[in-house]
């Protein structure tokens, strides 16, 4: 085995100190911030366009959707009710908190109780740039496998809560629950782990039940 | 909409100069390298497996295998009887030209007629990083969608042929192939398509026969 390290720890103290920043700012602003990652395909959208559906009633919300290129992600979230801002990272594989404290800026905090952040497609990046989020939330659709902990640590390892998407498929895949919890546990003791599937609706209350817990828990902190 | 840039084209610019290196080193060596890209979850492993068991009667098979960390993959296609080697990214999210040339000298290349990376599970950071391979071949699997040509475009215009794995999952995802296929020919006129299950077997065959047709063919240009 041959070890290949990159040096990037400057970079990501950096961007440690902008992170700060950002949640300081949005504490100012009375906004909460949830960082949502996972890898393509996972299903972030569809979670994103379901959640605001349920959370719309009682809070006012807004998406940073964060793309390499294209917009569809804004216009759909944007008919689920949400007001959506579109940022394009011009081929960056991850936001980092300058470029996430560029997009609030350019959206309307006074008028918003929760932003989600809708990060690039990937289970390596965003997981080393934090942005100022109140609440890291990650996702795995069952598809991906119950091995992906081995894989991408670190993401299991700073991630606030996990959502097993796409529960619904489990028919057709070999994917050991168990297994997969277990592999977590070794990165992350304490993490809430929410099973469900977004497309149907089943087990979306547990999770957005601990979402609105978070929200006000943050609020009496203020 | 807002655009938020960062500059590499310095980074991409030297890593492209190294690239040329590695291919020239490897056509020395008679080596064909094939650089394997996906997702996490797309597959990448199984297939590979199944590629080995297909092409190990012609030819002598090494695998790099690139993971930020863990190196089961190593352990799962050394079974499949290819020379193996695990690199560690140490957290960065693909391989570059250097990293990938430092892997290769590592290996026994005098005993070796095909070698494959297998990438780190990304649709980002990967296309962007020439590792000097002959060809570049992506995976997108079924339960990814669609969609993923107009979020991943980079991915999809520099691969020179395209899997569409676990077609067998047809039936419980809203895939629609001809979709698929009109927006990867915005992007990439001519790269072939092969759909397949690298778990099932189906379509394996043709994409084998592209391989080896691939190999052949550069093989009368040395």
């Amino acid at each position: 085995m041959i070890h290949i390290i990159e040096t990037k720890e400057r970079f990501v103290e950096d961007n440690n100190l902008e992170a700060l920043r950002v949640n300081k700012y949005l504490n100012e602003k009375h906004v909460f911030f949830v960082n949502l990652m996972a890898s393509p395909g996972a299903g972030k959208t569809t979670l994103l366009v379901k959640t605001i559906e349920a959370l719309k009633k009682d809070y006012r919300i807004g998406v940073l959707e964060a793309d390499v290129d294209s917009s569809i992600d804004a216009e759909t979230v944007e008919k689920a009710g949400a007001i959506a801002l579109q940022a394009h990272t011009g081929g960056s594989c991850h936001m980092d908190a300058d470029m996430t404290y560029r997009g609030l800026l350019a959206m309307d905090l006074d008028h918003l109780d929760v932003i989600f952040l809708e990060n690039v497609g990937n289970l390596v990046c965003p997981a080393e740039f934090d942005v100022g989020a109140h609440k890291k939330v990650m996702i795995l659709s069952v598809p991906e496998g119950d091995d992906k902990p081995l894989k991408y640590p670190l993401m299991f390892t700073i991630s606030d809560c996990l959502l097993i998407n796409k529960i619904d498929t489990k028919p057709v895949f070999d994917f050991d629950e168990t297994k997969l919890e277990n592999n977590v546990r070794k990165l992350n003791e304490k993490m809430p782990i929410y099973s469900l599937s977004a497309l149907t609706g089943e087990g979306m209350k547990e999770w957005v039940s601990w979402l609105k817990d978070s929200i006000e828990k943050w609020r009496t902190t203020l």
